[in-house]
C-alpha cells in the first residue's frame, strides 16, 4: 500500500519527471501479467570499433519519455491491446568473456519466453540478437526483417566467431532463422572483401542495398519484404547504423549514406498485420551522441516495433 | 554624430564581427521608419517538456549573421523592397505567471501594429503566437499556414488553458484566426488520445500529416495551401519541430520523422505572392543544440518569411 | 513473486545497467519502511535566467550509479545505519503558476514528514527549498547550512515574491529557519545593489564570502559553522553554483571564482555529528553540462549529505 | 629492419588502433612508388567567416579509419588498381600572408605532379584548390566537377583577390580550368548581389542549383555533367557545404537546404569511367563538428573520389 | 523618439533577453559621452595553432549578461564612477595580411584615445594588444601587468615578426611599454628553446612562473607587482591561457597547470588603487568551449578590469 | 630517399599539421636506435563501467602536438638526453577475451624490453599496466608510484581476476612489484566494502588519501614517496581519475574531489633524480571528453614522465 498518491499512470506525468522506464511504462518483475516486455541489454562486448552501446538502454529509457500512447499514423494503440511492462535489464555478470556473456543474456530471455512474454529490446551491440534468438527461436526458425548498413553475416573476426558482425550467420547456422525468410535492408558502405556478404547471398537472404532502396522506394521494398516473410513468425532487428550517420551519429560503426528516420518509421509501419513476435533496436552508443538524436530516434523505432508486436499479439487471440 | 567611421551597413562587415542583431539589420526603437520589424520573444513559460527557447532570440541573432540580402532562389531582395529593422525583444517583466506574461507580449506587438509594423518573430515557445495574433488580428481573423509536428489545438494541459500546445485552439475560439483558412503541415508523432487533433478537424483546419506530405510531395501541398488561404491576409507560424529532429535537435518537443530543411525552404518559397502579414519561427532551444544547426536553420527560415512579407508589403503599395 | 532472479541489490550490478534510481537504491512508495527518502524535485519555474534544472533529478539518478556504499573518508556506511529508498519525484501537476506549484511540492514533503521520512532532495531550482522547509520545519525553525554563491535572501523580483533568489528570506519571514543559526558559505559575484544581502546581515545570518573562505580555510569555517548551528536540528542546502563554474557549469546562474569539489566534500564531511534532519542539492541544469561533471558532482554531494543524515538518524535512536 | 612484427597492413588492424593515416594507408615520402597520393592541406587562411579547416586533415585521417578497401556499390577496389599512399601534409611555413602561403602549397603539389602522383586532398578551405590546379593544370586546362553551395567565382573580397570564394574565377582567369567543362552542383543560399555568380554564367560554367537538383534528380544531373566534361581530364572539388548543414555542420560557411550524404555518394559514383585526374574535399572545420559527422562524411567522400581516380588511372594503362 | 517603452536600462531586464552588448551596457558610437569604452576585437590572424578567437567578442558579449553592477568583493560600483558604453568592434577590413590588419585595429583605438576613452577590449588573439598599445602608449611607455602562460616575447615565427607570441617584444622595441614596469604572471609549459623568454629576462621584465606563484601565493605576488608598476600608468593584459586549461578550455594554445579563476579574480582585485588606463582579455576561442565556461570567465575578468579602470578614472578627477 | 623536402623535424612544423605521432616524434619500428619508446595501448576490455579508453592513444597523439621540447620548470630537455620515438601501438588481435588480450600486450612490451627500450605508454584502461610489468619486471620487482583515485588492489570482480581495478594486487602476487616500495596517491571516493584496499594496507603499500594530500601538501608527500621508492628502479603509473573529475572528465570511473593538474605536474616534477624505468598514463576515454581537456592533460603528464625517464636514462650512462 502506498502512503501517498500512487503513480498509477506515469505516462500522465510531465515527461521530464519520474524514474525513467521505457516509455514510462510500469516496471515489473512479475512476468505473469506481461504480454510484451521491454528489455534493456546493456552489453557492448561484441563491438569491433567504438564501444558505448552498453549505455544505450539507459539513454533510450530517458529519451523514450517523449513517446506517447497512440500511433497517429497507423492508429494502433498498443497499451489498449496488451499488457506492456518494462521488465528491466538482461545484464551480464561476467562481462569479460563474450561466449559466457551471451549465454547469460540468453538465460534472461528464456525466462521471458517461458512466461510467454514477447520481448522488445534495446541494445547493446548487435551480438545481443543471437542469444535472444537462441531463447525464442528454439522450436522453429524465425523470419527476420533486418534494418542495417551491414548484413552481419560475416565470419570469425578478431579471433572470435561471436561478435556484432556475425550474428545472422551464426543464427542461420544454428537453425534459429530461416534465411529464405530473411530480408536485410539498407546495406551499404565499403567492404574488406569483394563479396563480404556471400553467406547472405548463398543462404538465400534478400539483400536490399541502399542503392536499390533509393531506386525502388521504401514502399515497394516493404511490400516485397512482406511477401518474403509471409504469415509465419517474424522478428525485427533494427541496427541504427542502417540510418544515415546524421540520423544516428551515436553508434559503433557509423555508415554514411543511409536512409532517413522518416523512411525508417514508414518501413516499420508498412509491416502491420504480419506475425511479429519480437524485435530489437541495437547499436545506440550515447557517448557519441552529443545532441541525443540517436537515442530519441531509437525510442521512436522501439515504439513502432511495439505497435507491430502488440497488434500481432492481439490478432493471435 | 559619430566620432569614428560609422557602421552604416553592418551587413558589409565580416560576419563574425559586431553586435549581433537579426540578420545584421540596424536596431531601432523609432518605429516610424519601420515597415517590417524583426522581434525576439524570449519566453518559454508555455513549454511542457524541455525549456530553453527563451535563449532562442539571442542565438538566432548570432547565427543570422550568415544570412545575406538577396534570395537566390526566388529573386526577392527584401531590403530593396521595404525598411527592415531589428526592433528588439518583447521581453516579459513578470515571467512567473503565464497569463500575464502573454498579456505583456501582446502589448509589445500592439505597439508595433499601431505603428503599421509587420512583425517577424523568433520565439520563444509556441505560446507566443497567441499574444501576437491578439495584437495583429483583432479586426479580422487571419489565415494561418503552420509548419509543425503538432496541431497545437489541444485543450487545457497541466492545469492551464494557455500553453504551447493549445495556441491555435485558443486563437480560433477568440476569433483571431479563420480555421477554414488554416493549414497545418508536418503533423506526426504519437498522441495521448485517439483523436487528439479533433478540434482542428472539426473546426475545418486542413491537417497535412507527414505521411501525406511524403506521398503527395511538397509542391502539391503548397499549391493546395495557397488555394486554402487565398488572397486574404495570412500569417505564417513555423515551429521548428516540424523539421525532423536531426534538422532541429534544439527544440522542446522533438519529433522523429519530419521533413527536411530543403523541403521547408521550398514550401516557404512556394508561398510567394500571397498576402503574408507576419510570421514567426518558434521553439528553438539552444541548450539542446550543440552544433548550432537549429539556430542556423531558424535564421534561414526567418529570411524566407522576411522575403514573403517584404514582397507582400511591396505589393500592397 | 518474481519469475526470474530478483534484483535484490541493484548496487551489486555493473553500474551502467538497470533502471536508474538514486544511488541504485530500491524504489518504494511504501513509506512505512523508509528512514531516509531520496527525492527528485523536477521544478525550475523559479529560475530567473537559464532554465533546465527540471532535468536535474533524472541526470543525477543516472550519474549517481557511480556512488558506492561506504564513505572512505569518514567511515560512515549509511545503508548499514538506516533504511534508504528512492521515493520518486515531487512533481508538479500545474507548473504554469509558481505559488501553486510550490504548494504541490510542499504536499509531497508533508506526506514524507508525517511518515517520519527524512528527505534528501535533488532539485530543481533553489525555490524548492521553501516548500520543503514549509513541510518539515512547521513546528520549530531549523538551522541552515547553505553552500551557495548567492545568499538567496533577495526580495521580490520580476514581479514575484517567490523565486530561486528569495528562498531564505521567505523562509525566515515564515519562521521556518532561525537566521541566527544560518550560515551561508561561498557568497560572491557581482550584485545589483550596494548591499544586496542586507536581509541576511540584519537578520543575523553568518555570511561567509569566498574571500573569507580562501583566507581562513575550509576547516576553520566549518568549525565556526558547527558552533553556530549547534546541536539543534539543522538542514543542509547545497546550491551547486557555490562551486566554481568549472566544477558546476551545468547550472542556472553560474558564478566564476567559487570553491572546488574537494573543498565542498571536505566541508560537508566536517559537519559529522551534527543534528542533520535533511538536505538538498539544487540548481543542476543538465542541458548546460555537456561533460556531465555537474551531475556527477551533485551525486557525490548527495552521498555526503546522506552520510550525515544517516549518522544523525542513527544517533537519535 | 623491424624488430617486432611489422604492421604490413594497417587496414587489417582494429580501426581504433595505430597512428592515423588517411584510410590507414601506409605513409611514404618516397614518391617513386606512388600512383595516388592522399594529401592533407591544413590551411584555412582563405576563410571569410568561421576558421578551423586547418584541423580538417587530422580529423579526417582519424575518422577515415572507418573506410574499407572495396566499394560495395560500384565494385571498384582501388588498392588493387594502383599504389596509394598517404604522402603527408602540404603545410605552410609562412601562414600570415595568403599569397605566399598558396605558393607554398603549389610547390608541394608540383613535386607530386612531377612524380606523376595524382593527388586527392583534404583541406583546408576552398582557397587550396587554386594552388593545386596551378601545379597540375599548367599544360592544359582541366574540366571541373564542383559540389558546393557557392560557385566560388566571386571577385576580390575583404581586400584580397585570393580567398575561398574566388577560387574558380582566378583559376579560369589563369587558364587552369575550362569553364565550358565546369559544372557546379548544389548552388544555393542568399547572395549579396542580384547576380553574384555572373562570372560563372558568362564564362560558360553550368550552374546546377539545389532547386534544379531537387526537381531533376541526381541521376539526370550527373548524366549531364558527364556530357559536359567529356573524356578529357577532369578534377573533382567537393566543398562539404554543398551538403545540407545537418550533414556537414563542421564547416566554415554552412548553408541550409543542401543535398544529402546519400545523394553526394550517388553523384560521385555516377562519375565512373570519366578521366578523373585528382580531387579534393574541402572546408571541413572540426571545431564546429561536435559529433564528428562532417569528418566521417568527408572520409566517405574521399573514398569515392579515390575509387574514381584509381579506376581512371588503371584505365590509362 | 521611441514609440514604445524605451529600454533605458538593459541591465534591469532578465538576463537572457535583448541584443547582447558587453555587460548589457548601452551601445554608442558617439564617443563624447564615453569615459570607458568596451570594445570587441574579432581578429585571430595572429594565431599559431587553434583559431577561433575572432568569435570571442560575440560570445563574451552574450555571456557577459551574467555580470552585475556592483563588485561585492571590492565595493567598487563602476557605473556610478564613470560613463561606460559598448563602443562596438575594432573589426578588420583586410584580414588576409597581418601587418595591415593590425594597422586597422590601431586606427580604431586611436580614435578612442583621441576622444579620451579608456579601452577595455575582448580579443581576438594576443596580437591585438600591440596595435592597442601603439594607439594609447605613443607618448610614454606604459607599465604592463600580464596574466599569461607565455611571456609572448618571442621573436619572428612562421616567417612573421607579428604574431600572438611576440607582442610584448615588439611593444618593448617600439618603446610602448617599459619592461622594467612589466610583470608576467603564470608563465609555464614546455618551450622550444632552453631560454625562450630571454628577451623578457634581459629587458628587465619580472617573470612569475606558476611554480613561484604556487609557492609564494597570489597575494604576495600581487604586492610585488604593485611595487613594480608603481603609480604610473599601467595596462592590464589578460590572456586566458594563464588560467589552467580546465578553467579556459576555449583558447588557442592551452596550457595545463595554470592558476584558478578565483586566483585570477583575487589577483585582479589586488590591483585596486593603481593607475590603470586600460586592459584586455584575449585568446577566448568559443569553438573550443562547449560548456561556455571560458567566455563566462572572460566576462568576469573583464568586469574586474572595468572596476579597476573605473576606480582609476574616478581618482584622476 | 625522399622526393620532396623531408620532414626532418616534425616538431618545427605548425602544431595542427602532419600525421599525429606522440609529441610529434618520429615513428619507427626499428628499435635498435630507440632509448625511450612512446607506445599506445588501445585496450579497454578491462573496464568495469564506461568504456572508450581504447580511443585514448589516438586522441593523446593528436593533442600531444601541443607539447614542446624543453621542460621550463625542471630544465630537462629529453630529446637532448636520449633517442625518443613513437613506436606505435600494442594493439590486440583477439580482443574478445581479456586474459589472452593481456598476453598479446605483454608480447609487444617484451620486444621493447629485449631491445632495451624504456616504454612510456598511453592507455587504454588500467589493466594494461599488468602486462607491461610482466614484460619489464620479470627479473626484479619494481617500485611503483601510482597516481589514482583507487588503489586498484581489488580482487576478482564480475567473474574475472583480471580487470582494471585489480592490477596492483595481481602484480604483487606475481612478484612484479615490491609493495613496500609502492606509493598510491590520491585515493578517495566511496567503497563497496569497509576496507576495500586491505590488500594495499596489508602488503605494505603506502596509501596517500586525498585528505592526507590536502592536509600535508604535495611537496611533503612527494618527499616521502622519494624515500619509499629509493634509488632502485621504479615505474610511474598515472591513472587520470586521480585528478578531480573536472580536470579529467574523459575517464571510465570518474571520482569527484581529486587533485588538480598543477598538483599533478608538480608531484611528477618532484620525482626528478629517481631511477624511473618507464611509466604510463591510463584511463583517458575521449568519448566522455567533449572539450578535449583530458587528452591535453594526459599529454602534459606524459611529457613529465618522459622528462623523468630521459633524465634517469642519461644518468645511467
Amino acid at each position: 500500500m502506498s502512503d501517498y498518491e500512487e503513480l498509477d499512470d506515469p505516462k500522465s506525468q510531465p515527461r521530464y519527471t519520474g524514474i525513467p522506464t521505457f516509455m514510462r511504462t510500469a516496471f515489473t518483475d512479475n512476468l505473469s501479467k506481461v504480454d510484451i516486455g521491454l528489455v534493456g541489454v546493456p552489453w557492448d562486448g561484441g563491438t569491433t570499433n567504438r564501444p558505448g552501446a552498453r549505455h544505450g538502454p539507459r539513454e533510450v529509457r530517458n529519451q523514450s519519455s517523449l513517446m506517447r500512447t497512440h500511433n497517429q499514423s497507423t492508429g494502433v494503440a498498443p497499451y489498449e491491446l496488451c499488457n506492456i511492462f518494462d521488465v528491466g535489464d538482461a545484464w551480464v555478470k561476467k562481462p569479460f568473456e563474450i561466449s559466457g556473456a551471451l549465454d547469460e543474456i540468453q538465460e534472461f530471455f528464456e525466462i521471458l519466453h517461458k512466461a510467454n512474454v514477447k520481448p522488445i529490446s534495446i541494445g547493446g551491440d548487435h551480438s545481443i540478437t543471437l542469444p535472444i534468438l537462441r531463447a525464442i527461436a528454439k522450436d522453429k526458425p524465425l523470419g527476420i526483417i533486418q534494418f542495417d548498413a551491414h548484413c552481419d553475416t560475416g565470419d570469425d573476426y578478431l579471433g572470435s566467431p561471436l561478435h556484432h558482425g556475425a550474428t545472422f550467420r551464426r543464427a542461420t547456422e544454428e537453425g534459429l532463422i530461416d534465411p529464405k525468410r530473411t530480408v536485410q535492408i539498407g546495406i551499404r558502405g565499403g567492404t574488406v572483401l569483394p563479396d563480404l556478404w556471400r553467406f547472405s547471398r548463398e543462404s538465400g537472404m534478400r539483400i536490399v542495398t541502399m542503392d536499390e532502396l533509393y531506386e525502388t522506394g521504401a514502399d515497394a521494398i516493404i511490400e516485397e519484404a512482406r511477401q518474403i516473410v509471409g504469415t509465419e513468425p517474424t522478428y525485427i532487428s533494427f541496427d541504427v547504423d542502417g540510418l544515415d550517420v546524421v540520423f544516428a551519429p551515436g553508434t559503433g560503426t557509423p555508415e554514411v549514406g543511409g536512409f532517413s528516420s522518416y523512411e525508417a518509421l514508414r518501413m516499420l509501419r508498412g509491416l502491420g498485420g504480419l506475425n511479429i513476435v519480437g524485435g530489437d533496436v541495437v547499436e545506440i552508443a550515447p557517448p557519441f551522441d552529443p545532441s541525443g538524436v540517436t537515442a530519441i530516434t531509437g525510442a521512436a523505432l522501439m515504439f513502432e516495433i511495439l505497435c507491430l508486436v502488440a497488434e500481432s499479439h492481439a490478432n493471435e487471440k
